[in-house]
């Protein structure tokens, strides 16, 4: 009688028609035959809550879906094409600089060339003496007169490199009134002038690598194509210029072949993640923010702590949207352009377990030039590391104020600040990973979420965009006269 | 060289001192060298997102505490002891009435003392006739004899019964103002109906066992140590009466001792969990739905889908502490007091990937209940398996519109086609798994979760809170004249 003597776990109503025979049934099956523990018990097998997540990510959707109807009813449509206030003279300005600045990397190139030409004729130079120098005197004088000339190039490369990010810094803190447009120009400035230092620093060890050749040492082989000094070259330059990386290789890896229907599909991806952007922005953080600079000038801790939970979800949003926009679409989309191989832009940053991990890996290209130029050779000098890493936060840091505090007149140092509380941050994290009990990578993960993304992020927009109102009033047509008081009615 | 021949995967800033020769450094360290894929590329190894999962869990801390930053600065503190407006009466008529409803199983047993005082005398009838009746006459006249028995003795089990259900309804719906009494009086007749039947029919086939035995059928080895009818004694009702369970067995699987820490362990949780749900629902779901109000009255829909999914977080919160404090720590620390071994009293109904298997493991009590004596009986009997689920969708949707309009006072069947809507949504959710494309277990599980947590269950309590005020006005004396007006001034 199959009826009654089925397995007890199997689900009542799942019988197939053809497993149950038309037989007398009995009311006596017995349901409870063993011993059983429920499955969320401590010391039962612990079960899988994949339906869990499921649930998350659906109160996620709908309560956020719920914030948008309310949103729309206290506020309407804020998007708007003709509301955006930036002057002619911001797009003119923004046009030159955005046109000017690769000049340095033109100038940076003519010093090498000259540098080039003077490490050829010091060559020959050497081979016409005859044998090699092997006296410790002649070793030593041609090692002090590379030294002098490597003193001169790299004052004329430092004084254009420093000059452009100046002048360009210098536009935008003046006459950009627009912060956008000030951010595009000063992101664009910092990242050739990184570029011009790794081509001047890289080209300077290849002429030393020429000039004392070191069989112990030899050049890696990925350069054998373009032994200096035939690597500068103007078409040289120019695939660096364009080449997502900040990292000067007189060669790097290459595709065999540009495949367009992949770069159309990143060129989408990117149009609609601004989109989506722009509309979180105009639609949920621009009111948000309006109606936090009353309570902002009023030091009401409270409703402080309360926008900047609220603006955490948009600007999480907005920062999710910008990464995959910035580092997945746009760099692979170019890196296909150029043919360019390798396109490790990002590790698995969101699942980091420290801070630590956290600034190796969300940014390679920055990381990248980080390493090759400043940290490692500081190391090498006998720098210890951890000096040497808080050597490379300080740059970063001042990178950043320069990037965010620039273009909106305000150089508040908050941005720096953040950069350089990281070092308490990552000792902190690298602690927690050794205690017992607590889950270190899962405690540390979140404290990552919650420094970086929840907190930092929007309490450092709440901030800029304080001072900003504080200096100049709004930016936008939609929020015209007196910015916090008409839109606060809750 | 090791500072600049390292591994381009190790981050910067993990280099432990001693592993650095203080050599003179070069920048020509070829950081691109091999041709590497973003790991969000499609086509790449898709990586792990653990790290979205804790940052998931973070966000719904966070837009919580903001809305429950929110909630206290329009509200304050709505909880309140002293503010619940319950009549002595309720609570004298609910005393009464619960400890009354047990007596159904007394006079179940007495029933079935009878009927066991028969079939004893009916075997030894039987015994001294001499041989078995073995010719096709004897048997078909002992089987009518049998049959003329248990149809007087299944007429007092069902008057008995049904009275008592009735009864208990009757005073709930008449006399019992307060829902919550009138929910816990309900609740405890229902389940001592449930009892009260399977005792009854599980006692007939161990009798036609005993009058009629079949060697091809043996009866369960657990029971052996209860025979028919020395099961049917005052103690073994009385375990059956408190075991967490709603299947007569003469015997159930046990375990050796009472751990009293254990115990107490689940009494704490259940206490813990009851203040959360009482804090939840007088804070967070009291003054929502009073806000509904009007717009339930005014039929504004946008609204009323938008209180619908604020309503849902609490709802579900109130659900999940609700489901845990029932079936994990009252019926766990309960089957501990009973020594009562299978504790299956739920399978892993979050995970489920269609809303038929979330009715066969949420709640196994039931199930089991329905399985053996509704469900298994009908499809012995011929009936096709999906007819026989239909018929069990009905009776427990009747248990359920039972359990909820009785105690509100509002028989509006919103339970009870909740419940019969459940049958073409498993036909849907069934043929979603089959559809190639889609991971039809996670949308299987996303659409249990939206039907019954998100939409079904808040929905059911602003329509049943909704028809409530229309009849009565307010439980609570916070809100006391008109519930809605005062309060909605968002």
């Amino acid at each position: 009688m199959p009826s009654y003597r089925g397995k007890t776990t199997e689900p009542t109503v799942n019988h197939s028609p053809k497993s149950i025979k038309k037989t007398k049934y009995r009311h006596v099956f017995p349901t409870h035959s063993q011993s059983r523990m429920s499955c969320l018990t401590h010391g039962a097998p612990t079960p899988s809550f994949v339906g869990f997540r499921n649930l998350m990510i659906l109160v996620l959707v709908f309560s956020n879906l719920r914030l948008m109807i309310e949103n729309f009813r206290k506020y309407g449509v804020l998007i708007c094409l003709s509301c955006h206030d930036y002057s002619r003279r911001d797009v003119v300005y923004g046009l030159a600089l955005y046109l000017s600045i690769p000049c340095q990397l033109f100038i940076a190139y003519l010093i090498e060339l000259v540098a080039a030409q003077q490490a050829k004729s010091a060559l020959a130079r050497m081979k016409r003496a005859g044998e090699e120098h092997n006296t410790p005197e002649k070793q030593a004088a041609a090692r002090r007169s590379f030294k002098k000339i490597w003193t001169i190039v790299a004052f004329f490369h430092g004084a254009n490199a420093t000059f452009n990010l100046w002048i360009c810094s210098y536009f935008v803190y003046y006459y950009i009134h627009h912060p956008g447009i000030g951010t595009l120009c000063e992101l664009h400035a910092v990242v050739v002038w990184l570029k011009a230092c790794s081509y001047a620093f890289t080209n300077r060890d290849l002429r030393h690598a020429l000039l004392h050749p070191d069989q112990s040492e030899p050049l890696p082989e990925i350069y054998a194509s373009y032994p200096y000094p035939r690597n500068i070259s103007f078409s040289n330059l120019c695939y660096f210029w364009w080449a997502p990386t900040l990292v000067y290789q007189p060669a790097y890896p290459r595709t065999d072949r540009i495949r367009w229907g992949y770069v159309a599909m990143r060129a989408l991806e990117v149009f609609v993640l601004s989109i989506a952007v722009w509309i979180a922005s105009a639609q949920y953080a621009a009111p948000l923010l309006q109606n936090s600079l009353d309570k902002m000038a009023s030091l009401d801790f409270v409703s402080i702590v309360e926008r900047v939970m609220k603006l955490s979800t948009v600007s999480l949003f907005c920062w999710l949207c910008g990464f995959f926009a910035l580092f997945q679409s746009s760099l692979n989309g170019l890196a296909e352009i150029m043919r360019f191989a390798d396109r490790e832009f990002y590790a698995e940053w969101w699942n980091v377990s420290s801070v630590r991990e956290y600034w190796t890996s969300w940014n390679k290209p920055v990381t990248n030039f980080m390493r090759r130029h400043i940290y490692s050779p500081l190391v090498g000098r006998g720098m210890p590391p951890s000096l040497a890493q808080i050597v490379v936060f300080f740059i970063s840091a001042v990178l950043h104020e320069l990037l965010v505090g620039i273009p909106t007149h305000n150089i508040l140092g908050v941005a720096f600040i953040g950069m350089m509380f990281q070092i308490p941050l990552i000792v902190f994290t690298d602690m927690l990973k050794k205690v017992k009990g607590i889950r270190g990578d899962v405690a540390g993960n979140m404290i990552f979420w919650i420094s970086f993304c929840l907190v930092g992020q929007p309490l450092g927009a709440l901030l800029y965009f304080f001072a900003w109102h504080a200096k100049y009033g709004s930016v936008s047509k939609q929020f015209p006269e007196s910015p916090a008081l008409h839109l606060i009615g809750r």
